[in-house]
Parts: C-alpha cells; structure tokens; sequence
C-alpha cells in the first residue's frame, strides 16, 4: 500500500513543507509501503519545476529508507520527461511512475507507447512504473502493451487507475510473476489483490492508510470475507469523498482527520460548506471520526 | 452458472430443433444451474415471435425441473413487453431476464428505468431479473437504480454484463443478502463472485461448462487460488473467441467441439475460415479440444 | 422538406386516425414536399405491425400523389427488414427510409452496412434511402460507405441525422449528384444546403413547416442572409423544444399549436408541466404562437 | 484567415530559426491575415519555455504589423497561464488564443472554465480569445459559456476547434456581433462562414493559404457555388493529409511544397514513406504541386 498523497499548499499557496513532513511523519506510522507523491492526486500539473524539486527534497528527507519513495514524473514529449526523470533520480527517487503522454491523444497509438515508454527506460537512472490513468488522460495502456514492456529490464512495474478489473487481470495473466501490478482504484484494491495484483497506490489510503493496510492483511491471510468487508467500508470512502469531490474533497478529509489538506490551486475549487458536511458525516458514519478524537476505527482496524 | 445459449438455425435458416435439444442434453450432464435462452447471445433480435415461442417450448421441455428456466424478454414499450413477458411465463418460464429498452438513449434516465422496470414487474406472472448490458444497449442500470428496484417483490436479481467488476460489487453492496447479483462476463466470474456476486450467465460456459462450474465450485471450496487459475483459461478463452469473433465464433467453437453451434443470421456474418483456424488454435491450446476427442481438459476439471 | 411526424395516440394509446388525418391535412397545406412516418420520431419500436401497417394505410390516402411518402423501415435482421419493406412497398410506398442495425453495434462494421443494405435494396420493391442516426443507434454509416452504397440503383438517398455538417459534406462531394442527401438536424438545415444537400427530413418541420420551407425558398433563390436569419429561428425552436424535451416536447408543441400532439408510450414520458410552460414560452418568443392565433408568424413568413 | 503553423525543428531537433524566418517570409506574401504560433499544432507542448519564448521573438520580428499575431498559451494552472500570458504579451503579442485546462477534465465544468478564464482574462495585458478543442482536451466550452466569458472585456473571440459546426452557429446566435468566432476545422471554413463565423485558424492554411483566402473571398463577394467548391478542395487536402496524418503529415507537406516542414518531437512520429508517397499524390491531384514548381493552382486561385 503506497499513498499518493495531496500538495499541501499553505495560504499564500505556496508549497507547505511543514504540513507536508508532518503529514509523513504521521504516516509512516501507518504501516504503509511507500509513498507517490507528484502522481495526479498530487497536482503535479499545478506545480512549477522548483516546487516539484522542492516537494521531493522535502519528502526525501522523511521517508524512511525501509519504504518506497516513487515520486510521478512525465511529461509530454519524451526529452522533456528524461530530463524530469534524471532531476528526480538524483534527488532521491527510489523508482517513477511515469504517466503517459497525452496531449496529442489520437497519436498515442500502443506502438507510440512502446516507444515513448522504452526510450525513457533506456535513459532513467532508476527503475519506472507505467502509469495508465484513462479518465484523466483519455489513454490506456493496454495488458498486451504493458507485457511488452514488462520485457525492458528498467521497466518493474505498472500502476492500472482504469477500475477495470478485467483488464487488470489480464495484464497478471501475461506479464511474469516478478512484474509489479498494482491498482490505483480504493474500490477495487481487494479484487485486485484476488486476480493477482500486489497492492495498490491509493489515494483514499491518505485519509485511510490502516483500512486500507487491512485489506492487503487479510487478503494475504487468506481472510476473504473480512477483506471483502473492510473493503466495502473503503469503497463507501472512494465513493462519498473521491468519486464525488476529487481533490479537494480529499483534502477537506486530511483536515478533519487531523492531517493538513488544505486547499487546491485553481482551476479545481475548494469544497463548498455542503461537500464539507457530506464529508464530515461520511467520516463519522464509517467510524472515521468520532468525538473523542480521529481514525478511531482506523486504530482498532488491526486488532 | 446459467447459460445464456445461442440459437441453432438450420441450412435454410429456420430454428433447427433437433439441435437444440441435443445441446441441452449434453449441457444437462454438465452441472450448470440453468438456461437463459434468448437473451442477446440467443440471436432474439433475429427471431419472430413464432420462433421466440417455439424455442421457449422446446426448450422448455428440455429442462429438468430442477434446473432455472429464464428466457430473455424485453421490447422497446412498456406495453409489448408485458405482453412478451406473459406469453414467456404461459409456456413455462421459471422467470424472465428483461433487457433495458435502448433506442431512445438519452431518454432512459434512471427514473425512467425504475418506471419500465416496476410497471413490467406488476404486471408479470413470474419474476424478473433485470438485464444491464451497456456495450450492445447503450444504457446502464445504474448500481442505487438496481437497490431501488431490489425492493420491488417480483424482481429477484440482475444480470450485470457491464465488465466493470467495481459497479457490480457496489450494487452488492447496496441491496439485501437475497437478491441475486450475477455477472454476464466470462472475463469475470471469480472476481465477481469475491465481491458476492451469486453466479454468473455466461455465453462462454457453453462451450466450457464444466470449466465456470469448476470455477464456482473451487471458489465455494475456499480454493481461490485454484479458481484464480481456473479463472485464468476461462478467460483466455473468452476474449480469443467471444471478444474478438462474437456469436458467430462462439457458434464455430460449439460446432468444433460435437454441439451443434450453426450459423448466424445477417447482418451478423458467419466466422471466416481464419477465424476458424484461430478458434481451433486455442481450443487446443487450452485442451479444450484434442484429437482424440472434445472437452478432455473438461472431462477432468472436477477431478 | 419532408416532415418524419409523430404518431398520434388517443387516451387509450391506440392510434389516432382522425387525429392523424387532421395533422396531414393541415401539413398538405403547407408547401412541404412529403412525409416520412413511422421513424424514429414516430415512435416506430413503440407500435406493433398492425398499427406499423395501419398507420401507412391511414397516412396514404391522406397523402397527395404529388407529395413524397417515405415512411420508415428496418429491423434488427436483414430477413425482417425485407418482409417489412416488402409489406410497406404493397401499401403505398413510394420509397423507404431504412435506419441501421444497431444491437450488436461493435459487429456493424462499415462492411456489414454495406451487406445489409445491398441485401435489404436487393429485395425491395421500392427505393430505399439510408438513415444514419448514431445518437439513437451507435452506429454511423461513414461518407465512403454511402457513396458505396450510392452506386446500387434501387438505394436513392439518404438522411443523415448525425449533426456532422462536416461529414454531410463530404458524403456530397463522394456521391454522384442524383443521389439525395438529406439533413435530419433542425439546426442544420441551412449549413447542410450551403454544403450540397437537396433538403431536409425534419421533425421540428412538423411545428414549423412554414418557415423549414421558407429557409430552403430563401436558400433556392440566393437570399443567404435571410436563410440564416430564418435559420437561427428554427435552432432555436430544435433546441428548446426537441433537443430538450424530444418527442414529448414535440407532441406538446403540436398541441399547442392546434395540431394533435398527444401522448408518447412508456418508457417515454410525457411533458411535465414545467416543459410544457417553458415550450409555450419559445412558442411565444418566436411568434409561432400568439393570443389571436397560431402560427402567426408562420402564416406571415413567406410573404 | 490566420495560421496556427508547425514549430520547425533542425537536424538536433532544436528550434530552426532560419526555417521559421522563411516559411513566415513566404506566407506573409499570401494574403494572409496573421499568425497564431504555439499552438497546438505549434507542438508548445513539447517545447521548454526557453523555447517558446525565443518562437515569440522570432516570429514577432518577421510578421507585419498589419497582420495579426496571436500565440497560443495555456497551463494547467491559473496562475502559470498568467504568467505565461504576460510573457507573450511582454514580448509583443497582439492577443492570446488560451486553450481550456484539460487534466482534471472531470472537474472542467462549464462553471470552472468561466472561473478559469475570467481570472486569466482580469490578469492578461493583451485581449484573449478562448479556444476549444475538445478532441485534444476532451474538454468543450459550450456556446452558452462562451456567451459568458464573452463579456468579459478582455475576451474578444473564440477558435472552435470541435468540428460541430451545430455548435458554432449556436455561439454566432448568442454572442454580441463584435465577438470574433473563428473556426479550426480546414474541413469546414465555408459552412462557418455560411453561419457567421468572421474566419478561421487553420493548420491546412499553412500548405494551403492562398486557397483558403480564396474561400474567404468568395464568401465575401456572394460567390457561394465557387466558395463550395474551394471548400471540397481544403476538405480534400485537410483529410488527406492532417486528419488522416496530423503534424509529421502537414510537415511532410510543407517539405514537399518547398517550406520547411521538419521532424516532429517525439513521441509524435515522422511520417512513414508511405504516408509520403500519399500525400505527394494528394498534392498533385489537387494540382497544389506539379513538375514545374509549388503551389501551382495556388498561384492561380485568385485570378
């Protein structure tokens, strides 16, 4: 379970490195694998080259080095992307998630991919996980492409956001057993687990790291109903906050469990008071939230 | 595991009888659950009304009593469907598998399914299990649509053949223990049954029913990683026949492995002797078939 | 401009015949070129054969021999369509408009098109025009497939209704110059003259037939200002009323205006009040409807 | 009639310079009306910003002070397409054509894109034109939105880029007359016009100027029929060449009609020999190249 977590912006916003150390410290203690910052949870787009730097010092510094610091990357075109890769590399990047090129949308043929995907290979520093996230970038890596490249000694791995399970699978099906498949949907992290995958990145798992930690346990247990369970409180998350509010409800989430969230640059706009008390009675009623204090049940998840 | 079966025509075109009743006998001994004939792999768009009556009285005379009995019905008007669903239950339909009207699209609203689908259910002598299958409609019985309708007495179930594995969980999520959950994807039958689905309604388990059996058993058994496995060929089957060649390749299978599968009715084509040929390759190649005789990998699933 | 008129229902949701006949009458006097029954507008999936075959007997002897009539045909198979075609051309027909297959939409190729029309016009013993609809049916008979199809003596036409001036357009410049093309797009009557088209069928003609016909006179005789003004009058009134509200809308509007709208057949609706208030209120605006009178400034348009 | 022309490259892919001064210096003699580089078929995506604004400089020096010169702009965020925008308008842009934000698409509603561009338009030195595009975007400003914004003072005018020519005579109506709309679509500048549009932005204008002057002219001075039939000629080269080979085809064309065309960026690809051979043949066929020089209908077009 690897978090892609928020940028945290301060007031003037600005990057809010103090929020941002204090979020991870909180994290690590979570039991996760590793974190994704600069994914499209992240805002990658909404930030300049400076901050991008700055974010990866900033995180670099504390995360232990027991877990995965895989920081997103891509650009459109491919010299662009080797340039962000070799800045990242040195700065600490243990691997990258590469999301794919999407500008020119109808030219990003499966063979455009192999090519793009290899030539960045060829010249990164560190190991890439492809990144395939079809709602935001209208492109799909599919299984028989993502085999392809699995080939490539500097490629270990991919990160499927399409929620399609059955094409997940697929992927399992034909890459080999060490090649890394995990899921970017909250809602389908169990499932995923079943037809092979090894884990997910999941932004949900920000506001929910130890439910989300839970379902990878029982899964790996062999304890299916109580991951099917735990996973529809997860689901119930995805859904009421993700789903419906994207970013910024995720953020309003960090702020009432006790993380710094804050806002979102604009053009995404900050929750509304309404999106606010849907969220917050979501929170409670998953036993989120309660009064005497945060992730309540996220404490006793594990016992 | 219910089969969804395809419509045999004979050399002139017309419903060929005897070979329906020889393919029931032979899936009879195979362990499935039932038959849902005349659905949108049974051709019924290419039927009249004679033949859609006529194959329901073969069929149904066919069909040990302790085996399900669900044809498919559904006309675009409220009015034709109940009339269709009423001559479907006079001549022995154990309940109905109604299919969302679909031509005006952008009119099937979910209020207006909830209407279609509770006006149908008053009125007919069986019950319903609802019918969203989106590539060939167009119009997707959205997952709280289903819960609503859930409480509905006369409507018991749905055939969910959407591929999106995360929609049907959450429908499983929302509605009561007793309402039947099914997948229509061959592609999806061990994940589905994770999340709780009931079963599935699978085209490809006419060709390999002993292999969805296995499958559904193995997951019964707790032996998921054997159902994964098992999940594995029938998936591979799946998308090499039903995914790339339709119900014309299906057909073909069928007639390759001693049922009689026929031919299609234009402006569905016939599969071209290629399609053939790549048939039989991985017919093979799962040892579905072998020269010595069919279904031997069958044969020995269970064992 | 032909007029592909809705069907008239009286309170029991039988077919209308007086209701019909009156509409005709009126619409005869209107300096349109023809009608187009029982297509999509005419809610042709919502009528049984009997009411499909009485509706053409009705229409016909109301139907002046020097106006076109083209009612619509097609069904799911190429063997349905030709008994329904061949049914058709015995009552009267002068020609046929025959909307694609579409349920086993990813199965309609450009090539199967090509098959089931070849076939269906083969058989018929009337001209038939094709209709490409992909809102309503998924499926688009792209500009090179037309001019295929153009060559076969007995396929005369057709109606486009995908809102792609660009594609009408090069269907134009694909085609020989007897061939028809026709717009289905109240929107687009004007642009798709500009382009070549011969006229339109248009179901906003049936509330405004004066002034369809006065954007073609004014077209034909080069007044292209005056088009275009005329022109936006009638987006105007597809947007509000048919675009928004479809053939519920339309039906109310008819009412309105003296015509018989009627009701539609679940699972369509019925304008609420709401829709209705908001129809007469771009009735008004637009002076088709004033308190004196209706189809004030139709009567004046031409003069 | 204004050019949004391909970003020339040299043998090391960097910025060429020489060839940017001379394809300018040779499109300024064809009665052009201006130039809107960094676009999107500009490649700006796939530049630095070093690289941008060394285009802006460059180009700015070589285009008339009569002709128009308006680069593109637009980040994912507000507040770096503000600072883009002053950059270019620091460096001598007339005005902006600001394409939508596009990565979050699900959270671009109509209400976000008004936000968006009335925070960039209060910010601008220079007047904006907005520009929708949606097969790149996936993103659409509807005509009502466009309304909207175009009462900012700083909007000034619209490239629409969705090929729905429907939509554009819907913006016409709505929008005060002042507000320039303006097409993208090679395929359809005479159907824009017929609808009010004041002219176009068009990649195919960059092999093919004088033709589409040609065009405009002849709309101007009443010539529909002529205008009808240069239309089918643009049409031709238009899918010949850029919608069948995008940016590597529209270079390859200009290499061949004696500009400079030059390689894309990866991970777009050069054009294939074949798709050279084709769109040599498309050129002579349309008598835009023969044996004795470039452009010879083109010199033709006007007298």
């Amino acid at each position: 379970m690897l978090l892609p977590f928020p940028t945290p912006f301060d007031n003037d916003s600005g990057l809010d490195q103090r929020a941002l150390r204090s979020n991870i410290e909180r994290w690590n203690a979570s039991g996760v694998a590793g974190y994704v910052p600069l994914g499209s949870t992240g805002e990658r787009v909404h930030l300049g080259d400076d901050e991008y730097q700055k974010l990866i010092e900033v995180t670099r510094a504390r995360v232990p080095n027991n877990l995965a610091f895989i920081p997103g990357a891509g650009q459109q075109s491919v010299r662009a992307t080797i340039d962000e890769a070799r800045i990242a590399a040195r700065l600490g990047a243990d691997a990258l998630l590469v999301i794919t090129p999407n500008f020119y949308k109808s030219e990003m043929t499966q063979n455009a991919l192999v090519n793009y995907y290899m030539a960045v290979a060829d010249a990164s520093h560190v190991p890439l996980l492809l990144y395939s996230v079809p709602h935001l970038t209208g492109v799909t890596i599919q299984p028989e492409t993502i085999a392809r490249l699995s080939e490539h000694e500097n490629i270990v791995g991919v990160k499927d956001s399409s929620g399609d399970i059955l094409a997940l699978a697929e992927t399992i099906r034909l890459v080999s057993n060490d090649f890394v498949v995990l899921t970017g949907n909250g809602s389908g992290l169990y499932p995923a687990l079943c037809m092979g995958a090894r884990g997910g990145i999941l932004a949900i798992g920000c506001i929910a790291p130890r439910l989300a930690v839970a379902i990878y346990d029982a899964f790996q247990s062999g304890e299916h109903e109580r991951a099917r369970t735990l996973q529809q409180q997860l689901t119930r998350l995805t859904r009421a906050i993700l789903v419906r509010y994207g970013i910024s409800g995720l953020k309003a989430a960090l702020d009432m469990l006790g993380y710094t969230g804050g806002r979102v640059r604009a053009p995404l706009s900050d929750s509304s008071e309404e999106a606010r008390r849907e969220i917050a009675a979501v929170l409670k009623e998953t036993e989120m939230m309660n009064e005497s204090g945060v992730e309540s049940l996220e404490s006793g998840v594990k016992s």
